[in-house]
């Protein structure tokens, strides 16, 4: 089979966007916003947005393409969904780890949780995940559930992935802009957002570098040429404990 | 060829959400947010959401959607290139006259410009719009396109339209989210939007609504038994003029 250069450097290309979201999230948190810590301060809401960048976009996007890679279509394909199993879990716990940086540090404020538009995002996303994760399990891993509810809920699973994937994509944009818009209000002297300080053109690139990360895996969700070639090894015929 | 009744019902939630967000952001803006004008005040401001949502979302998301109705798909598939490339101009008329409602406000008010990563992330989207929008009737309207060049050009056709689509998502989340952290502090004994007063949980639901039509329409994209059969009125085979 011929497998394009292409998928190789678009790859290639992903890979080295979503190290960038991560070194741009950790960064800013770090040089701009005072660090991290695990105290209920400020410093552990810096954790928030460096776990949900970590989990809902980079592992997250990393296990959806998993797949497209021509290493991972040779042999049975057991392994691989483990693997993805595996990682969109860990994708699954940074998740749910940094929305208890926040709860956890608004609590200690007794600032209100979940009130904003991209709180409402944030948490129908983490709970469509929730759903996502605990289906794909049934679905395509015990071996009890029938054939063909294992092929009518593929199509499901593949376009529910995208739509978390991009829920992610919105309620980080709207998160990073909300920081900003609470954090440079130009007190004490500090440059407001409106002037564009370093600080805001460092975190905009970030939200730039993850909505390029997200085009990227979607091009290679959406080129079909870089599926898995369907086969006796399809997902369809090879639940978990009849390998 | 079997319809699947599905594909009816998807599309028919797509059109109520559709115009459930339309009704919802036009109903914010005439209640809470004063109403509309074109004179450079608040007023004017308040068409900013309203056209790029009509524009970027929910015009564009059908005219991407318009190859999927079975209508369609019987004969020439010209005159329906030609809606749909009369939708997209529309939509995109629309988000540009959105743009311009909202730099008039912030010129007059001697506000900047593009300084959040809102409207970083809508005037990339509104970038790509353009160069998509030329580039599509380059590569299937003109009839000097060669058919190779038309083959090679539909699957980034097809990619950067949903791109363009979930970027605009993405923009109206974060203005949503925006407006409302602007406009609830609080001030005047007028309630805060951690309050969750009725215009933030209506505005919030707006949000919701966006999502959903977008998670709708994305749906039906995704589906390959919902396309239109490749066969001899192919758009590969049939640019404009020659039909």
């Amino acid at each position: 089979m011929r497998v394009p250069g292409q998928l190789y450097l678009t790859y290639l290309l992903a890979l080295c966007l979503g190290l960038l979201c991560m070194v741009f999230v950790a960064y800013w948190n770090a040089t701009w916003r005072g660090g991290f810590a695990w105290d209920g301060s400020a410093k552990q809401f810096n954790w928030h947005p460096v776990l949900m960048v970590a989990g809902l976009t980079v592992l997250y996007g990393s296990a959806a393409v998993l797949y497209r890679l021509p290493l991972t279509w040779g042999g049975s394909k057991l392994p691989w969904k483990l693997l993805h199993a595996g990682l969109t879990l860990l994708s699954f716990l940074l998740a749910v780890l940094g929305l208890f940086a926040v709860f956890n540090f608004h609590n200690k404020g007794n600032t209100p949780n979940l009130y904003s538009l991209h709180s409402w995002i944030g948490i129908s996303t983490v709970a469509l995940f929730t759903g996502q994760w605990l289906l794909g399990l049934a679905s395509f891993l015990l071996p009890c559930t029938p054939l063909e509810l294992r092929r009518r809920a593929k199509p499901l699973h593949v376009w529910l992935g995208s739509g978390i994937f991009i829920l992610g994509i919105a309620a980080s944009i709207s998160g990073i802009n909300e920081k900003l818009i609470f954090s440079l209000k130009g007190l004490n002297g500090t440059a407001q957002y409106s002037a564009l300080p370093q600080e805001a053109q460092f975190a905009n690139m970030l939200g730039v570098l993850i909505v390029a990360f997200g085009l990227t895996v979607l091009r290679i969700l959406s080129n079909q040429a870089w599926q898995r070639p369907e086969g006796e090894n399809s997902e369809v015929t090879q639940p978990l404990l009849q390998d």
